[in-house]
């Protein structure tokens, strides 16, 4: 018999990194562990000087994904006792857009003393939102340009993204700007620590970076109407050569294989982002299907054949998140942030002490009961948006809203209002693929709520009259970066060389799958209806009020 | 020194009748009484025959009224150690529209053997709901013939009136309605068996049997087009002759005064509602100073020099509440109330907790935290609606409704967006008063919530841009029965000859005064503007939304 070949994914996190194990034959998980990193997200005080950091900053410290790196590789490693040259491949996703400013050998700006007490040296975190008035220059600017990319993110680029971070460093850190010989996404980096070569992904490129696989990077003219000093920053800092999903960036480095205890020479895929990643661990290989993942907000992610305009999705990427497709995405701001906004503060004593005596949690105790009203029977109905509405209508500036509301009104009535209204909003996010020529026949669904939530997943099967199935893995993005390095390492080397080969191979669904019922799907649809008319009615300026009201709170809060 | 004069209140409430007795020359209240009636609301079963009710039902034992005028007369009488002879006049309020059949001698038809199970037989309480198809269908046919009465009452005649009560006999128990020698109020019926003469009130004709001083009751052929059978009720079960409210409806009789210790011969008010009977209680006389009974639910009564159409009122008549003004009402349906659901369901156990060491109220918590909070911080805004829309939409099928929130939203942060929506719809209330010729410079409150929610009076001061004043006696209603009773007795006898004397006298506010802040009123304005275009889209059929999910909410609940 054969030796057994394993693939190793390394799933980098907000707050940790995880390292999994996989049976290449067969997609078994043999061993999996997570490393926390000791700085998490820095948004108070920067490490070292403990200077205050202004609001909405997020940064991050590049030590602590090395760090993480050297400790969960030998770990699974020993866990499964697995010799290094039975893992044939190495597969990395990361949060996305996380960037740095590096020097021309990848060293880190922060890491030099000269910069350290920098906070633009730092890696800027995703969730780092301190760029918008880039990021409003910016859109301001490529509307009044008419920039064709624009339609490629539903006509809105995010402050989270790569440039308006990049121009942030420039407006308020020139020096930092100037040092920087690259300016790098965490993904791409860390696979330049392991392969000793600098690459770029098409994932990250493509849906934070503006580029396309037809048209490039947005034109110089462009970049210097933001600001002359940005006239060439994709040749100077960045590079134009993007390997598609799916490649291999290159093969591990001999003081990398020593750092992790695996061998030299072992493939390395392409970067990939931590939500994209998990296409293929959902057992997705091509168009008509969309993978949810699904937590404290939502991802949407469908693959076509063509480029459409779809308006509000986040982003359309040609080899974005399968080779040979185009990768739509789309999201919910908030969807399990919400449940947990009601559960902890909205919820009475006598259901939080039943809960208690049940030993169950309050999620489930208000999920049962709610499971007991029927369809429109609580007389309720909210919008999604206690975190902005990110697809259909780009809006931060949306709020929450509860309808309906009697003397008599219950919280597990609300908790279903809560719940119905982010399953209307993924039922419009369909609709609206659907609309523009990006059919979606059946959804699958990967994260933490599919895992526990069974009455929800109930409800979005009904309320979007699709079947759910769920994937099998609970850690469906380390497994999908798994997968990339079977493919990175290819047939040749005890991989694979298709993702279709690779997929049949090593990724799964879960037995229980979730069906619509007919008669639950044709109820929801009266509330759906009721659904869309407050959905336009609020958010496409009917009624502006959300707005006024955030900008009341704003001057009352300054 | 001449022997010291009193007058009794006898404030007829849902669950319980209090006496209240007065020093005629001070307004100093020296003794109060309280029967809790036996029997309560009668909504589940008819006593007797334990035969269960239908949905909606509300009746009362009429037993109770006279059980309790025994139990609490003489233990004023006693407490004070006052003579008979010494208490000079007598008045009663009483809940409205609370109406029985009786036979000609008065007695309750109830109180027959042969009707005793008959549900129809008994005292319909003023929240007996179950008379809303009458009243569509009143409502529809009134509008159809173009009855100018509607006009005086908003547009729209409520299920709790009298005739959809009276109808609702005829149509479900015909029998009962043929065997009713007299149709009539409870506080009528009460003043009958104290002065043994049968008298009607101005006040209870008036807002509640569409009677006017100037046009009487609706005409025969109005009723013969609700029914033929109901040609004739008023001249053969009512009367048209009505008694002005401060009138004297007659003096004790000989077997009453044995019942209840009095002398006989007491002068005996007219009969009035327990609303409007505070009126000079809160020491208002005359136009311009609109009193605002604040509990469960809010009462607005103002009194004006002419007859105008003010749209959504509950009611204008002539003398209704003072001889000499025509007294306007208006209403919100709910208000404490939305403050009590939301405490009981949906404050978390940590704020109970807290409250519970504080050895304070989660109603007091929650306000102390509120009052933190600067206006517009929340970023939050509602409607008053969770029991419907009394004033000015007159719109039952309207409910709640909560918008602005984020994952950040705290419990005080609604609590406060729920006091200032019922601080609004008052501050629209009166603006539709103003708007239509009814001036209001000037508030006087009284109930339960001014007496313990400091924070909310400031807020409804701060909004409406009005000076509040509260009125001192805790028991206004009994206080202002007492003080009708000291007019019914008049100067003669001890009494007063004039309303203003009265108040003067007998009548109070107390120390603590709410004045408006002018930057706080201004900036709740904009909020208040916002308040106004969702009243109008919600409630003036920019979108019915709410309506349909009461139909979807009753079919699901069919």
């Amino acid at each position: 018999m054969a030796e057994r070949k394993y693939t190793l994914g390394l799933d980098y996190g907000t707050e940790s990194v995880r390292a999994l194990l996989v049976d290449v034959a067969t997609g078994e998980e043999v061993a999996t562990a997570v490393y926390s990193y000791p700085d998490g997200v820095i948004d108070a005080t920067l490490p070292g000087t403990g200077a205050e950091l202004p609001p909405d900053w997020a940064l991050q410290h590049p030590r602590d994904y090395l760090s993480g790196l050297q400790a969960v590789v030998p770990a699974v490693l020993r866990e499964a006792g697995v010799a290094p040259a039975q893992v044939i491949g190495l597969g990395v996703d990361f949060t996305s857009c996380t960037m740095l400013p590096a020097t021309a050998d990848g060293t880190p700006l922060c890491l030099l003393p000269q910069f350290a007490a920098e906070p633009h040296a730092w890696v800027k975190l995703w969730k780092h939102h301190a760029a918008q008035p880039e990021a409003d220059r910016l859109n301001a600017i490529a509307a009044s340009r008419g920039e064709k990319f624009l339609d490629r993110y539903g006509g809105k680029i995010s402050s989270e993204w790569f440039f308006p971070k990049v121009w942030q460093i420039l407006d308020e850190a020139p020096q930092v700007f100037q040092a920087a010989d690259r300016l790098i996404e965490g993904g791409d980096w860390i696979v330049w620590q392991l392969t000793g070569t600098e690459t770029r992904n098409s994932c990250t490129a493509g849906y934070k970076a503006l580029w396309s696989k037809r048209e490039g990077f947005p034109g110089d003219d462009f970049f210097a109407a933001l600001d002359p000093r940005l006239r060439s920053v994709v040749d100077d800092k960045m590079s134009r050569t993007i390997l598609p999903i799916g490649g291999k960036a290159g093969e591990l480095t001999p003081r990398l294989a020593e750092l992790t205890g695996l061998a030299p020479g072992t493939a390395v895929a392409a970067a990939n982002v931590d939500a994209h990643v998990a296409i293929p661990a959902a057992t997705i290989t091509g168009p008509g299907r969309m993978l949810m993942i699904m937590g404290t907000s939502v991802c949407h992610m469908v693959l076509g054949s063509e480029a459409l305009n779809v308006p509000g999705i986040c982003g359309v990427v040609e080899d974005g998140i399968l080779p040979g497709f185009f990768g739509y995405e789309a999201g919910q701001s908030a969807v399990g942030d919400i449940f947990a906004w009601f559960t902890r503060h909205l919820v009475p004593k006598a259901y939080e002490d039943e809960a208690a005596t049940r030993g169950i949690s309050t999620h489930q105790l208000l999920a049962e009961k709610a499971a007991a009203l029927r369809i429109g029977e609580s007389g309720l109905l909210a919008l999604d948006w206690n975190n902005g509405n990110r697809s259909v209508l780009v809006d931060t500036a949306l709020s929450g809203l509860l309808l309906g509301q009697t003397l008599d009104t219950k919280p597990e009535e609300i908790y279903r209002a809560l719940i119905e209204a982010t399953a209307f909003g993924t039922r419009l996010i369909i609709e609206s693929f659907q609309d523009h020529g990006v059919s979606v026949d059946q959804v699958f669904a990967c994260g933490g709520l599919p895992e526990r939530n069974e009455f929800l997943m109930q409800v979005f099967s009904d309320v979007t009259g699709r079947r759910f199935g769920i994937a099998r893995s609970a850690q469906t993005c380390a497994l999908g970066s798994a997968m990339f390095g079977a493919l990175a390492a290819g047939r040749a080397r005890g991989g694979y060389d298709t993702i279709e080969e690779c997929v049949a191979r090593m990724a799964g669904l879960k037995d229980r799958v979730y069906t619509p019922d007919p008669a639950a799907h044709q109820a929801y649809g009266a509330l759906y209806r009721e659904y869309v008319t407050l959905h336009d009615y609020f958010g496409r300026a009917g009624n502006d009020v959300m707005k006024r009201l955030k900008a009341l709170k704003a001057a009352a809060s300054a």
